[in-house]
């Protein structure tokens, strides 16, 4: 019997628990009362970390993201920065990388900061082989973690995820419906949410009986030029339309069409991710998968608030992506 | 009598008298030996602030920055990050904004987190007024400031700076060769660096006789829309070049040009700053000034480095811009 078994019984957050425990003025004297009666009944002591978790705050979230370089992750490091600020929160910033060891790295110095909470930036952190993130687990029996579009069941494990899937899911089919039958698909890694987009591709090809080419499945480096010059140089391959899974991606597909002179949309539509400032910039201007990150962290941040307050939290909640029609598609 | 005279009296930075009074072993004994000798022959005492410099070290750098969803700045925070890492420090980010006030609370809060030195990313932390900054200073009586592309005067503050306004003196100069008298000026702020382009651009002009035209400079907001849709409502205003304090200027600035019809470069040029990823973009590609971000960051890391190793560091190093020649410019 430990804090988890209690925390469910009384069908309340582990923070509430702890909060019980710590006698907090947080919690309702109705909460209490039931959270120390199912206590007793089931002979639970509360060990030193769930006599801690309440104890200690430092008023502060630890923020992890692969490289916040990249503009996706930046905008959303930014966003959490600057709002959990108007909760009282500071913030503390690590850098992961993308390397297995440098994630558990990260997390293990990050633990060592009095974080009241863990924040997960981007698709890197969840799988769908939980067995690649038992050790992300074992952070979460010490404190709440938050995923942001990305997924991992467990135990004070929080995610709130873009619904990707169904958003390349619609505008496979939009192009298919256009009549555009060979679709390039552009992807840059097998991150949870690279791998639910491919998944809307694969579906949507499925449900209209077409067979997916493994050829038309391209995994390049994450840069413009990196992709036009894959594309240059697999000259026989042959699409009437791309879906990247970034706007770095699809701009690159851009600067590919314009160098072998054709014409976007009229010959090849193309669709990017994340309505990122490079769907802008380039020219035509990019139609583009908004996956509101903005709303992403807000979402994120409003569970982290009623967490820490002792309220329960789903532990998966899903966003709609939004496409930007802009002048790479005529539909 | 404090540790900063005696430092100065030493020839050696006030890290390596607390390493003195701390008897640290990463000081050679010589060295020891005359700083001892000068606080004899001084009477000084350690107080507990030169006691404890020496003391708890986390290995912990702090950044701060206004905004890490600005590109030019999540460039700097995500090599600062790695590369530090790589000599066994931590860090911990702070975004500030732009506001004097959240300036102050962000250094307020990072200081909290015992950290031994202070890393300030972009020009908006130096200023040509001093007293704008003076409680910078006495931060920097706690602990060494870096400012990275900003610049104030103060003990225990160094500057890592790029040459921006020679950049800007030398593109100016090239444009005036190539004929375009009508320069248009961009900026987006006032910060240390934006002060030293409209420099270069106004001693450019005026090297060559040209009065600077005050309608010609122009501070739209940092947004590629917000700066086509002002030159759209500018109508009467002609000009034949551009130069802009950033890439996402330069870009707003194309987008005006291909709005009106106007032909890049032969009627209109166009020079961005920062060669980010925007640049690569846009149509056509960007000539842009690289202030080579990296080395920056390098050259700030070495004097991180070398003076918590208990050496001294040039107080101002400023590094060279580099022009990348891209198809905006026929230059």
């Amino acid at each position: 019997m430990n804090i988890y078994d209690i925390a469910r019984l009384a069908d309340v957050s582990i923070a509430t628990v702890s909060r019980v425990v710590n006698d907090s003025p947080k919690v309702s004297q109705q909460t209490k009362d039931k959270v120390l009666r199912i206590m007793a009944d089931n002979d639970y002591t509360p060990n030193a970390f769930a006599r801690g978790l309440g104890l200690g705050s430092m008023n502060t979230v630890g923020i992890i993201c692969p490289d916040v370089a990249d503009i996706y992750m930046a905008k959303a490091v930014s966003y959490l920065e600057k709002n959990l600020q108007g909760y009282g929160y500071d913030c503390i910033l690590y850098c992961s990388g993308y390397a297995e060891e440098g994630k558990r790295q990260a997390v293990e110095c990050i633990l060592k900061k009095q974080i009241d909470a863990l924040v997960m930036v981007g698709s890197d952190y969840g799988y769908d082989a939980p067995k690649q993130n038992g050790w992300l687990c074992s952070v979460a029996a010490r404190l709440p973690v938050f995923l942001i579009n990305g997924w991992l069941e467990g135990d004070n494990i929080y995610s709130v995820l873009a619904d990707d899937q169904q958003a390349v899911y619609d505008v496979t089919e939009e192009l298919l419906f256009a009549g555009r039958k060979e679709i390039l698909f552009l992807s840059n890694s097998h991150s949870y949410s690279a791998m639910r987009k491919l998944e809307g591709y694969g579906n949507a090809l499925k449900a209209h009986g077409i067979p997916i080419d493994q050829d038309r499945v391209l995994y390049p480096e994450n840069a413009v030029y990196a992709v036009r010059d894959l594309l240059l140089r697999k000259r026989g391959l042959h699409f009437d339309s791309v879906i990247a899974a970034t706007d770095e991606l699809a701009v690159g597909a851009l600067k590919y069409l314009r160098a072998r002179g054709l014409r976007v949309p009229d010959e090849v539509s193309v669709i990017g991710c994340n309505n990122s400032e490079l769907s802008i910039c380039c020219e035509p201007e990019l139609t583009t998968i908004d996956n509101r990150v903005e709303v992403l962290c807000k979402t994120t941040i409003d569970s982290i608030m009623t967490l820490l307050g002792g309220d329960t939290v789903k532990q998966k909640q899903t966003i709609k992506c939004h496409l930007v029609r802009r002048a790479t598609t005529d539909f």
